[in-house]
């Protein structure tokens, strides 16, 4: 059975995304300490894949992630989900509300339903877990009586039972999860497929804006753009960069080719299904047969057979 | 004595921020337990400014910082620093490595140190807090025997002693901190500033990509970009940029009115001397004189002076 590595421990949402990434095939879920070693795992070919979280829409992007797609040898992403950030309050069987002293989580957890503590918990003292699923372990050892947590965790830790589901001050919450595994023919395209790169440029003026207008110029929308400091070269920023299509589709490789050819290192990092399957809307200057018939006629001119 | 906030609680890296951004008068700190209510006291006049952490190079972008930015009332930035993210491990006086059975600190400070625990305090267990200063206090009262704290923090907890000082896995890392206050008058400038400013554009292709091409032409250089979805208005987007120069340069003027006519919204941040002092390096096309220079002509030509 192939192993596929995630952002441990067990029980948290990242599992839960990595499960849903890998539900069309029997594979065995190992939890990794951080997402540095979940894609050693990938790389050493210990694992076949590893799910990992790639952005949140209330804390940002996830830095280690994006540092960690970047070094060593090259991976890339095949598939993405998006998983609404909704939380259980996990409680040992018979707990009643105005019996919970104490509730844990992981800080961000926290921050994301200081208002329904309020609200339901007003006495309840805050502690801090190193994860959602180790505030979980901690109510079932007597230590805290309630913790916030991911839907997923009663599975794990079913000795304990819901007190409330469903909770978020944020409605619309939502993080965003990748399927990353070594380089291998990326998933066929589906119309509805985003595009990653890591393109670094030196830190000049107009580099970016020019960059940019590479996809512009063949109708390419940008869905992501994040700037980060490269370490090892002063002077230069890597840019992180989302859009739609597929690498197979003409106007992307061509776009990418041209990135290619501006930025000192350009690295893929995949072409796969978007979660939302929205498919990707483009001008007919921008098609697939715009760029064959335009292939097509500059073949002719450039062996005569017409002007 | 005026008041400023910064995000609390205090000994912690943004008060130590806050400190270094008010050296210049006096001021009473006043810690507030989010960056939102930090910032919602300098809206209503409750305080003069308050002190944030806007990005790390290790964890990324504050996210909070910048959606309290351009949420409610405008206000400006009008100074930056940057803090070395180096930790103090603190204990009771006499503590001996070997006796070390616990230490705490928030996780994001653990992740830093990591290695360092692992090097020095091997045999420690490792417990989480809301803060790098709720640790320290909880060293102070004997809950636990080390803590990874800011610097700062045996100022405000001087029962405790330094088992080590400068620790750090990453070197290089940094926290950028700004002090931001109600619109007024900008600082003058330098010659070596910075402007931030949020711009929403709408999602479609080559948005952006104009966008940065009006700073490109009038030569001004970007030292950020990020793009966060609005949380009100489907289909559009918001980037944060910070870049080169001051809204007094002509240069930069003309750029951000260029910005105010594409965005459906831009939300001015701030100009404000940057951190490190480096002079910005401005083409002849780009200068002030250059701009004066086109402008008069332009007034002659209107006026029929000359042709």
């Amino acid at each position: 059975m192939p192993r596929i590595a995630y952002l441990g421990p067990s029980g948290t949402f990242t599992e839960q995304a990595t499960r849903a990434l890998t539900a069309d095939f029997d594979a065995e879920l190992v939890p990794h300490d951080d997402v540095r070693q979940a894609l050693a795992a990938v790389r050493s070919g210990e694992v076949v894949a590893a799910g990992v979280p790639v952005e949140n829409s209330v804390e940002g992007s996830v830095p280690a992630t994006m540092d960690a797609l970047v070094s060593d040898e090259p991976v890339v992403a095949v598939a993405e989900t998006v998983l609404p950030v909704v939380f259980d309050v996990l409680v040992r069987p018979g707990t009643r509300p105005e019996e919970v002293s104490t509730v844990a989580s992981h800080p961000h957890a926290i921050a994301q339903v200081r208002g329904w503590l309020e609200a339901n918990l007003p006495r309840a003292e805050v502690h801090f877990a190193g994860s959602t699923a180790a505030a979980a372990a901690a109510v079932r050892d007597g230590e805290y009586d309630a913790a916030v947590a991911a839907p997923i965790a009663v599975e794990r830790y079913p000795s304990l039972e819901r007190l409330s589901a469903g909770v978020a001050d944020v409605r619309d919450a939502f993080t965003r999860f990748l399927l990353v595994r070594r380089p291998s023919p990326p998933p066929e395209p589906t119309g509805a497929d985003r595009t990653s790169v890591a393109a670094v440029i030196s830190d000049e003026v107009g580099t970016l804006a020019l960059l940019l207008s590479e996809l512009t110029l063949r109708d390419i929308n940008l869905s992501r753009i994040e700037s980060r400091p490269t370490k090892d070269r002063l002077g230069e920023y890597r840019f992180f960069l989302d859009f739609d299509g597929h690498v197979a589709d003409s106007r992307v490789g061509d776009a990418l080719a041209a990135l290619r050819r501006r930025c000192s290192e350009v690295r893929f990092l995949g072409s796969y299904p978007k979660a939302d399957r929205a498919p990707s809307a483009i001008r007919p200057s921008a098609s697939e047969q715009a760029f064959r018939a335009s292939a097509r006629w500059l073949d002719d001119i450039r062996a005569g057979r017409i002007a």
